[in-house]
């Protein structure tokens, strides 16, 4: 049996509340041999208080030594084996720029770029063309553009890229790219791997058609280019799994969107993380599991900004009882992956997890919060879609297997 | 996906090079109550070092309460789950006294018996003859031995014991062995388990009917009975999965064949650890995967002599500077298993395990290289099969997976 039958099985409703904290990125490295880690740096007396009375641990976002991007992170934490539910390049762009993805979609990354005469890519970039060129661009597409029996999305990203939606019946995504990856040579066709993406190659083909038309005369962004097209992952939904009522509350859009594929609600979350503090106080009687994300710690790692990734981390914890003040059943803080300032990058290391259930929880010896307390803890190590069992039976959400 | 697939898909070449130095039965148990391991015992300032600046953990070669022979027990570390590639009896036994096994061969275990005139068994050892008996009889066969369609080769392992290796096409495994287990009956005819393995029950049945003949003259041993038909193992290179172009370094026969297994390059180790490390020395600049193997750990273990297993541990740990000197990216120390000297035998206990990598690692608290330490440590408690993975993304040679 699956652990998402397994779970079907056993779950019961009741009125607990479960608070997911996600701040992305969160685990570090030190900087010097002996030093502490971001976290271990901070001043954090409320994520310590927390981590004294609940227990603490490490996640493995999805296999040891893997790196997860966002999408892998986050399934992982949202309970769904990243290894299962692989989400496509164009679905994530698309979630990041806000545009939403349905069942009926394929998205797909596309990147303005420049032919010559005889329709040879000269600049796989466009000379990189501002934001603002890239919108006019969109906008003329958006105008013109019109496939018989298929709805056609077209939205700017930053740049020379874009992201192309269509809606419509019978769209598969097994669609190769056609960007030539070196100038010098034409760009292909939209070519099908397989029948169910046939008529996907043929609306990307007439699109392709229309848009050489369409931008013949712009320079130096006078055609484009199409990859990663993807379907909506085949996924089934918190509520299905795991009998959740599920709010995101999360600034950037690419979480929203990644959250609305396991069928979270998505509200306005405000601008600031004492926004979504907020706006989770205003919701609390509404939902009864509710996913914030903190996009900062991320950030500061990937621009290689020890402290303030500390920062953000103290700015984090200042907002923690606010949290408290609202009674959750289990409260659990983490991160979708570890993002040390010293790599500038996401990274494999296992990301430091607090449990907070003060109902059910078993206390471990450890009271700071931080990578190497957390190898003390007794969440010991673990996969990342472990949590989600764990956060139901801290919930007394789950029955007893068997007799 | 598998994980096999995943690091597939996200490796890429660099010039980071591991190190995979493996103390055969390293982990042990102390021998009395409240007392010390045998590399808790052990004086190893350099293993120490390396566990202080590194992260320690212990590896479960097979799963939990599993004691692995040494085939399963390298696969694991060799980044092969042991439970989907096992390695036939007549295969180990092959590689065991350094005959080659390709994948058109069958290898099968031979015994010396003795049968009385009416051909029932009377002896299933043949009085143990000595090995240079062994090696008189095998020397018959090789000079007699004809079979049509095959290429046989037959080997002399010790005492009573011999291996016979089948070469050619469409030779399958399943035949059932010839040995009646009791004196009194007499021995069997080799019997295919299914059609693909017919041949290879006739080409046994012809050896054995020259056999007989060839050793109708001599006493004690003056037949022979075939168990444990094997064939090269489904498996695919660490090259194939990992990327990795590895050469194993490995003074027992048993040790370069499991290398050659999943294709790695097998030199000549020399004959002593210090041999070894200048070996590797001198190879440095062509491989980026080096296997060292170290057996001493692991027989004195067998042998239940704790003081002598002691100092092997410390001979080893004396060359550890030499490793250090090549400044390798990632060093791991471990063993296929553990050999508590009080157990005298292989035993499913965690094996003490440390990963050193100056580049990526996250420090733990651990300072010293011994089984209660490595309770304490980063790596924690892992599947052997997770650690190519690992030392894969510390040496900074796995991309990120999804976006």
């Amino acid at each position: 049996m699956s652990m998402h039958d397994l779970i079907r099985q056993l779950r019961e409703p009741n009125k607990a509340k479960i608070v997911l904290l996600v701040a992305d990125g969160l685990g570090g490295l030190p900087i010097e041999p002996g030093g502490k880690t971001e976290l271990e740096t901070a001043r954090t007396p409320h994520l310590d208080a927390l981590a004294a009375e609940g227990i603490v641990g490490l996640s493995l976002p999805v296999a040891p030594g893997i790196t997860p991007g966002s999408g892998p992170g986050h399934l992982g934490l949202f309970g769904f084996d990243p290894l299962d539910h692989q989400i496509g390049r164009g679905v994530l762009e698309a979630l990041g720029i806000g545009v939403e993805v349905g069942p009926k979609d394929v998205a797909i990354r596309g990147n303005f770029c420049t032919i010559d005469a005889e329709g040879r890519v000269t600049d796989r970039r466009a000379g990189r063309i501002p934001t603002e060129t890239c919108e006019k661009l969109v906008g003329m597409l958006r105008d013109a553009v019109q496939i018989d029996g298929v709805e056609t999305l077209v939205a700017p990203v930053r740049e020379y890229r874009l992201v192309v939606r269509f809606r419509g019946e019978g769209l598969g995504d097994n669609v190769a790219d056609t960007d030539p990856l070196s100038t010098g040579l034409h760009t292909l066709e939209p070519k099908a791997g397989d029948a169910a993406s046939e008529k996907t190659a043929r609306v990307a083909a007439e699109f392709l058609r229309q848009a050489k038309q369409i931008l013949k005369n712009e320079r130096p962004a006078n055609f484009l280019m199409l990859r990663g097209f993807a379907k909506f992952p085949d996924i089934a939904t918190m509520a299905d799994v795991y009998g959740v009522n599920a709010v995101a509350i999360a600034v950037y859009p690419m979480y929203r969107g990644l959250a609305r594929l396991v069928g979270m609600t998505v509200v306005d979350p405000g601008k600031t993380i004492a926004d979504q503090m907020e706006v989770a106080k205003a919701n609390w009687g509404k939902y009864d599991f509710f996913f914030i994300h903190y996009k900062y710690t991320d950030s500061t790692g990937e621009d290689g900004n020890f402290a303030r990734k500390v920062e953000m981390i103290e700015a984090l914890d200042a907002e923690v009882p606010k949290l408290r003040a609202l009674n959750p059943d289990v409260l659990i803080v983490t991160g979708d992956h570890s993002t040390p300032s010293r790599l500038r990058s996401h990274s494999f290391h296992p990301v430091p997890t607090l449990l907070w259930a003060p109902a059910t929880v078993r206390p471990d010896l450890v009271t700071t919060f931080g990578e190497r307390p957390c190898l003390q803890g007794g969440l010991g190590q673990f996969l990342a879609k472990d949590l989600m069992p764990l956060a139901l039976a801290h919930a007394e959400r789950l029955q007893k297997f068997g007799a």
